[in-house]
This record gives structure tokens, C-alpha cells and sequence, in this order.
């Protein structure tokens, strides 16, 4: 029942002008997943779908991906309660990347070291080597607590 | 003289939490980089960088990608003049992306289609189908003058 999708026309123009959703899935059958706060438009996450993943979330306005590191499918915030309801998917012109515009339940954090946005570092550049300065932005919830519980 | 990076360190805690920017780039050589406007936060593009890329991009304060289409390092604007300045630019927990905080020049466009963003089209799901709707944006240039001149 799970929402298909038609393969990607090879004419550019159906691919940047058209109107029919048709993701370009790398080698991988992976697409890029965006990920901002529909209320203030932080990044909160870069991530990968499948065809699954991105069909899920579709279908029922929570953000699924497929995890590369557990090579699985991921409903997001089912260990945490941090799911992600999607208020807008979009594409980009050549298809091989969604944007979702989403709201974060649960503690409102969607990194796993607890913090809001996995982007908590700044990149720096002095005396020839970058460097990385954090941005003060602290757990919103127990991480321990959160996954290692869980055996 | 172009910056080098360090090799990523396999210790989660050091790679989560450390100073140290030590990008995890994937088998082709490549992180995802994700590109918004540094004064409204709206998300312009979603690309990669190489190695090479990255350290030009933290050295000239220009942005740099690789083109996979092209297989070549890509000044962004080179051709159209809608340069990147870059304001910030931020890593993510595992450090395989980066947040580029930038300021566009030109005629304030990234996309090739013309468009300020790549971003303009959203996903709609309407019987069984995933269907795509123009938000409206027009292209901010003449695509066809500034790229097909060139020969």
C-alpha cells in the first residue's frame, strides 16, 4: 500500500518544471533530507531517505529515514518521543534532495547528544587550521537515561 | 598552502564534542553541504564539497563545491556572478555536513533555473500520488543569456 514513486525523467525540463514528484535515488537509492524548524527555520538535521523512508513520511506526516550507520529504516523520536510532524516537504530543482519544514514534539531536541540542531559547532580558521567553537547550546533531555536504558 | 584536515577521529566523544574539525568525508571524497541565506535563514541549495572545496571555501570566504555532473571544482558564480559570501559556516554532530550561512551577490539567486532557491517547488499528496506545486518564484536572470553565451 506504501506510496510508490515513477522513475526520474531523463528530460531535464520535466525534472526542474514539471509536476510530478519523481525523487532521484543515488547508488544508494538514497535521497538528502533537509530538515528545519517550521517555526524559526533552524537547521536542526541533514539525513538520508529511501524510497520507504520518504514515502512514509508522506503518508503519515512523521519523519522517517533510513539510518546508514544501523542500515535501517528510522522512524525518528521513537526511542527519544522527539518525532518530527511535517508541515511542508519540499524538492530541489534536479530531485535528489527534500526540505522538511517540521515541528519537534517530545523534549524539542533532535540531535542525539540531546541538543535542539545537530549543528551546535561553528568552524573557525586560525593559524592555518580550523577549528570548531561550540555554541553553548545544552541537552534538553538525559541521553543516558533516554538510550542506554533500552538493552 | 591549501588547508588541510585532519583524519577524523574514530572516538564518538572526540568527533561530538571536540574542537577539532575533522570533516568525515564519504567513499567519493565528499560532504553534504547545505546552503541558506545568512539574512532570513531560507534554505537556497543543498550540495557537496571535496577536501579541496572545503579549504577554499574557509580560506577565501567564497563558497566552493565539487560538481558531481561535472566531475570539477565549482566556484559558485564563476559564471552567473551570484556569489556566495559566506557569513558562518557550522558542522553537525558527526561532522560529514556543514551549514553555510551566506550572502548571495548578483542578481541574489543560487539556483541555474534562476530562481533565489533551489527549494521552489512543494510535495502535495492527492489520491494514492505525490504531485509537485510551484511556489511562484521567478527566475532573477536571463538563464539562457549568462549560460548558453559561454561556448
Amino acid at each position: 500500500m506504501t506510496l510508490q514513486f515513477p522513475q526520474a525523467s531523463e528530460d531535464k525540463r520535466a525534472l526542474e518544471e514539471g509536476e510530478a514528484f519523481t525523487p532521484r535515488f543515488d547508488a544508494n537509492g538514497l535521497v538528502t533530507a533537509v530538515v528545519t524548524d517550521a517555526g524559526d527555520g533552524v537547521l536542526l538535521m541533514v539525513a538520508h531517505m529511501n524510497a520507504e523512508a520518504l514515502a512514509l513520511t508522506i503518508e503519515t506526516g512523521i519523519a522517517h529515514y533510513w539510518s546508514r550507520s544501523r542500515g535501517s529504516l528510522w522512524k525518528k523520536g521513537e526511542t527519544s518521543g522527539n518525532f518530527q510532524h511535517v508541515v511542508e516537504i519540499r524538492t530541489d530543482c534536479d530531485q535528489d534532495a527534500v526540505w522538511l519544514r517540521v515541528n519537534v514534539t517530545g523534549h524539542e531536541a533532535t540531535c542525539h547528544t540531546g541538543r535542539r540542531s545537530c549543528f551546535y559547532r561553528t568552524v573557525g580558521y586560525k593559524n592555518g587550521m580550523a577549528t570548531l567553537s561550540a555554541d553553548g547550546s545544552a541537552p534538553l533531555f538525559d541521553t543516558d537515561e533516554t538510550y542506554h536504558k533500552k538493552s
